[in-house]
């Protein structure tokens, strides 16, 4: 799993009790998740359909900074399954894991559609090559 | 179930698809549950544990009511297992259900203590009531 | 008058002496009057026309739940004027009460149209129906 | 009155109707109100107490510059009273005005205190002298 | 150099170490250069094109109220290029100093065209004559 | 170089005109920087202290997704200065570089402090072999 974008928790990221807001860090890793099914599938029409299993591990403190990692599991006709997982960037200290991430391909006018992919693009292995 | 917290579908909610951004819908649900958890029972430090089962099923749009709806489902020792269902006001057709969301009772330090209740406290009877 | 939308008051809430921010507070106050005039006029084009008499009687602080409740108050030809209460949802102390604001009915055009109603539709009584 | 603090309508303002959303207006306003404050009692300590008569007069759109205008017109023992207008910068059609808004000096307990103002601070004068 | 927009530093605008954090800084600074570069050039249609030299002279907390002052020091064919300063509304002590902003008129495709300006149009002046 | 965080275009960033909003942009990567800094000098008390040279190659629109990276290139004895690209993550097309970005280590009180780095710490390459 690639570990992609990171956030720098500020005030505007806390709970009441001063530690991160878990609604914060849902939206961040769905917009982490579509991101990767757009790059993936290779088309702009997502939508998320199922989350499962989201176990809230640790939590963070305002001025921690943390990563998300999201990875393909499984290729549907229209769907795309990942797992997510995001940790402190310093420690490598587990925050949160989501097993199994549904987001489905759709046209425009909203309805799913065959995506034709069955597995993942590398283009992190590309961005390794191209930054030697 | 009651519903309470609503929310008017502004363009700053939307995706890029120009439908409610499902990351701004899981921050709402996991304050309004937060809130819930708090009022049941009688604490301030709660905090998510655990969501499971997240089924996004449908949509809404810019200028659609939303309302969000939470019931707790069981009582542990230091948990509130709570359901959640987010439908559009107007239609009252379903967008989004939760099937478990589990808070622990925490003490100022973080760690779980036992919270001593066993059974919803029906504040909305009492509001009723007043409201004659 | 029937109390829905919660907020929890976090950091991001708080004006710079530590207490929530007049500002974020009428905000919030505004979007839950909208929703109240679109569903009792059955028209999601309302405008906020006028606003009379905000009386701030109390504070709120980070980790507050505060609820927000409208209740009509007159009908005219083309206007809805609602009474608002914004209170303390632990202690049921008043925090901000503002004795009438006006929105009116606009067509699509923005001119005022008249809607028809004369009275406050109970979506709360069938919802408490439904609910048992 | 002199006109300071600017904004420019972007989609993050606007409600679902596609004109500036009066909520995000009022809190702009609130913050405007209290700087004001601040700058003339020469206390960061000022609380928002009352607010009279908020005339929408027309909207704004998209793109539009819009800027805010205060000036006090009552000093009271512990008290400020301002009116304020906002207006379109460029063809200068009033959006908005407030006959009162009445902001309070308070201590580091928040208890109104003596504020010993009787008259507007001509910071203004001073900055057009300066830029000369 | 005329200063307009004040904003009063809110826990939101904190970065993790308490300070106001400097990307919303250079966010509200692009804001406000946009609005004085409309109202120079009389076209809604500029973009940002190039920004040099930015020095952070010293910081803002919270609670501070802190002002931003524009001008315009060069007339291109199809660009403007401004100075700008941000500083302490009450201290003047200066936070932020731009040397060159430069922003540059577009038509409706995004192609750069010429704005017909060769110096800075006074505002501030028909401004003041008016407020006496 | 190497890009981390990417962000997918929500009418939230968009200016009036419809396309990316710099001031928004300037925002994201101010943040990126500083978790840059933060993890290379291993200190979480880092200030922005110069940024310049930056150039607004192209734009971005809704829909897009548009990546972050960041470089160290010179360790000073206190300071660390960094260069920026912003590119669509797509079609790697230019959105915006920054030549120096210019972060100073500084203690507990605010003062600058040396870092004792002299040289990129490569936490990618160890990535990269325990991704295998």
């Amino acid at each position: 799993m690639n570990f992609h974008t990171r956030k720098w928790i500020k005030p505007e990221d806390l709970n009441p009790n001063g530690s991160l807001f878990g609604g914060s860090l849902l939206r961040w890793i769905d917009e982490e998740a579509a991101i990767y099914a757009i790059v993936q599938l290779g088309n702009p029409r997502v939508v998320t359909k199922y989350i499962s299993e989201i176990n809230f591990v640790s939590s963070a403190k305002q001025g921690d900074i943390i990563e998300m990692g999201i990875t393909a599991i499984a290729f549907g006709n229209t769907s795309l399954t990942m797992r997510c997982e995001v940790r402190n960037k310093i420690t490598r200290k587990s925050i949160l894991t989501i097993d199994r991430m549904v987001f489905v391909n759709v046209d425009e006018y909203g309805n799913p559609v065959a995506h034709g992919k069955t597995e993942i693009k590398f283009i992190e292995e590309q961005f390794a090559a191209e930054d030697n």
